[in-house]
């Protein structure tokens, strides 16, 4: 069974997946569709696929599956239109910024029966995958303290920063899904402070570039997220989970697995700086895990609720930065 | 000049101030006193030292310095005693589990102009130090965030824990302590959560066992408190600090340097597990630097208002849990 | 200009150089050619090219360059045969067992102004490299010593080893070739040890299972080899070169960089454990190198001459266990 | 049981030695003697003992045992004068430069039936321990493979050098003793190479500066030594074993255990620079060993033998440089 593929959105992430699909041997890319005909001409030509519009695609009768990198503020409208057509769907996070809008979609989804996987690719990184394997063979014991440390190596471009529904939604939202799923069980509290530390014109821009998050569960389990838009050395991406046998952590990725010694010390390259570097092997293993749900029919391993769950939590953090209170989620999701 | 010491209390940790002062060229042991005989007798045979009551080692005139390491409850008083019969004091933290008796007792001190150090030995581990060193290098560049894990290996009994004043006033003030040094600012703002995830007991006395605290200072600047009080592989004590132009970071000590490779894997055996083992250089340390300030006449590292202030960041730590909202400090100074 | 090829060889590592060649935008792959029919069908169907006889490939005038990986007693007619043809070729290590076979072929290649690349895949492992780079900005000063530890996972079949030409020529020529590109100086005497600690049955079919080598060269610069059949934790491969100013070394690969710690201490995965594995960056970034070569027309980084010295070295250490003194490299050479 | 001391020397290692016998509750420092009065006199006034000749605390009745630092040219007399009068010996490495005045001093202790220690320190080194504890607990199996990397971080003065014996007799010798405690056979064959590399002039003294070298045993066991004079990081001391099931390791001590990250990169301080730094747990642990061997009647755990047979080795070593050839142990011993 060969899962046949079209690609809407031919841009950085477009092209990462479009290798991903045409290397499956399960998959294969039958069409492409970007606003820029560049970019979907060199996607075509590089894997032998047509292009067509986005409509083209959704209508297509030779597409079982839609790959959505467009806009965020398409996803939702193209996740509709996708699951109507009978497509599966695989769409990079977030579904909507708007908590009421992606409830919306996820009622069409559910009303059609459709697949939805939403991209949270760090959960399919082969080192944090390792360390919930552990989590769930038991080495741990019971989780009872999760801590991520999250910083990127800078901040990205102010235009996109005004579009990104600030740091909670844009970049916290991938620890959102992560502290989720090494908990084992849903957030019922959270409490978050946040600071302009980098770069003033964020804040004047009505965002923050610096925050910490304290996640609690009903049975008194936590989470720490500790973000940052800065960090000189690299792309810094660490998780821990302590639980009542032991701890289970995932380390760095640096540039190089070197050690040079001087008499200054010792000295090790920097981390790798970029996220589609550091998370190469995810966005692979995110489209195999979507192809392997679909040819087996079973569930997508993140769904479109898991989208929605991040969501909510980012609101809960920026509500309690703006109320210094500890926020219920319930009070977001009502 | 040397300094000539009575020592009151002559338990576990009156013992190692006991050697520090004998092995320190600057500083003789005199005198020491304590509720059980043998306890006095043992560190007086060890050290030729003669054996006091505690009331005439502070009238004593051979005796130029107190360290008071008796129970928590005693320490006020005995600091009051202390300067004003003109002795230099060093006293185990905390100066009172209650900030209206500390406030007093640091108004006597200030009054009698007398010399007091609180023992909050951390601030002499070397690796600590060499990360404090680090930033005051200009090392990390402006600091931004500090994360401190602090995790016990096991509970203390609970008997301990019922007059321990809780796990802030108890285990978390060090990491308080610890973050006020590294953050160069002082704390404005305060917000904790707090379960009992290790032991249900202790949550019946009225404690807990896990929390994780946000400190926030006016200027933004953040540090993160994750404690537990099991930790099955050791003593756990990390600190992070991450600035404008990288960051600083110390890492465990474990039983042996060495590492085991089987088919299973690399194995390296687990940390230190006692703090007396873990912060044995820092307790030798912060006896000489005491010693050190005295005879040169500088202001000794660590005052009373360190211990004053990490109190007050616990009070607002319970106060966070209790009513869910951050807390200012400034609501507990007044 | 896009470098058209010839596969000679469809097994294992043959479909790595398949992959490798398909993915570069630089090459493509025209023919393969192998003994079990299946197996070149598999390749052609991949990657869309044709089969055809070794013969046929050598003759055919839409091929630029040869890739040989078939059995080690054909590389060397294969390369005068596609030297000859005025094909470039990439042909993997050894050139031949003997080291007169080898010079002959060597002449052949040098006669028809040949291009001929070796093998030696270690020299491009991104860590390695960059080992080799900061050898190379002067960040360890002049090189003095070289320690070079390397151990397979387990011994091979005993049918292999019989046709291997013992663990020098099969397995420490990696190592000898690693150690002459470190050295920045030719060998000048060879001193080694043989034993047999792993399987006794090694030592019945003539062979050795555990093995140190020391080299020196003229101006007593030095490397230390280090060879095991049997390390139970995985692929064990690490370089390290002591210079005036300092060190660098390379580290090992583990299966996943997470660690585990339990009350039984500290716990982190074997090591990738299959050289394929290991080494999957070092295959890929060897064919780029031989391709970038051709097209930039300068030398390829290994050599025919490099296959020679390394086979060299292999025999001097072979000599110096026989014959229990050390070997002089002009003593094989002649 | 308190053994009474007698210190012949108060040189530096006098002093380390001084202060363990002072500290240990089975033992007290009776009497001190050295050829500077000055340097005798300090140790009694800061240990409260008496200031005697050599020839006194030789034959003073209430001495039990005597440690000596001396220069290495009188260790031989010492011990000899020692073990007649009936006194317990401690002896710095190595007993003489010799073989055959060593083989003569045994020979005279034996006859005495004397208690002599050799003091190769690093077999008390608690991360050597705990790998020696790991091998001796069968977590590596059968031992197969030493390999000992030990680099000074600079060489002694000239003077020294031209005393010392040269680097094997005063440099590898403490790994030649590690080899020998970590194979678990005593070794058959040497072979050995050396060069000139950090000092011109050491080399015009007769001497090397950087010298590996193969130990081979009846079974077949190996152990590589590596050796620099020169590691602008620090005293560089590590040791590795591989076994039949896997191996273990110590690692180097740095001088603080803190990671500092920029965007350079990742730095960790140099090593401790200094044997008496790096290795005073293990000069501590070394008298404790000795007394606790006096007090339970046991034998030491380092002998005059080990002294000899390291020696030996030293011998053979040396004659393989200069002879290009592997050395029989039985050829030095006769």
């Amino acid at each position: 069974m060969t899962i046949r593929f079209g690609l809407l959105g031919a841009g950085r992430i477009g092209k990462v997946h479009a290798r991903a699909i045409a290397n499956d041997p399960n998959a294969s890319l039958v069409a492409v569709a970007d606003a820029l005909p560049a970019a979907a001409e060199a996607i075509a030509s590089a894997y032998g696929c047509a292009v067509r519009t986005i409509e083209e695609i959704i209508g297509s009768s030779d597409v079982d599956a839609i790959v959505i990198c467009t806009p965020t503020d398409t996803h939702a409208d193209l996740i509709e239109a996708g699951v109507k057509a009978g497509k599966a769907v695989f769409c990079e996070k977030p579904i909507d910024l708007n908590v009421e809008r992606v409830k919306a979609c996820l009622e069409v989804v559910k009303a059609n029966k459709g697949t939805l996987m939403v991209g949270f690719n760090r959960r399919f990184d082969p080192d944090f995958m390792a360390v919930k394997a552990a989590i769930d063979a038991g080495k741990v014991g019971e989780v009872e303290m999760v801590t991520i440390s999250s910083r990127d190596p800078g901040a990205p471009p102010y235009e996109y920063i005004t579009r990104s529904g600030g740091i909670f939604r844009d970049m916290t939202i991938h620890d959102f899904d992560m502290a989720r799923w090494l908990l084992g069980e849903e957030v019922e509290t959270v409490q978050a402070a946040a600071s302009v530390l980098v770069d003033k014109k964020i804040g004047e821009l009505g965002d923050y570039d610096s925050v910490n998050v304290i996640l609690r569960t009903a049975s008194g389990r936590q989470a720490v997220i500790t973000n940052s838009r800065r960090a000189t050395y690299g792309y810094d991406q660490r998780i821990e989970v302590l639980g009542s046998k032991g701890s289970a952590s995932a380390m760095n990725m640096a540039e190089a697995n070197i050690e040079v010694a001087t008499a200054e010390g010792f000295h090790r390259p920097p981390l790798l700086n970029f996220f589609m570097t550091r998370y190469v092997a995810a966005y692979a293993n995110e489209i195999a895990a979507f192809i392997g749900a679909m040819t087996s029919g079973t569930e997508t391993p993140t769904t479109g609720t898991d989208g929605l769950l991040a969501l909510v939590l980012a609101e809960a953090a920026l509500k309690s930065v703006e109320e210094g209170r500890a926020v219920k989620v319930a009070e977001i999701t009502g």
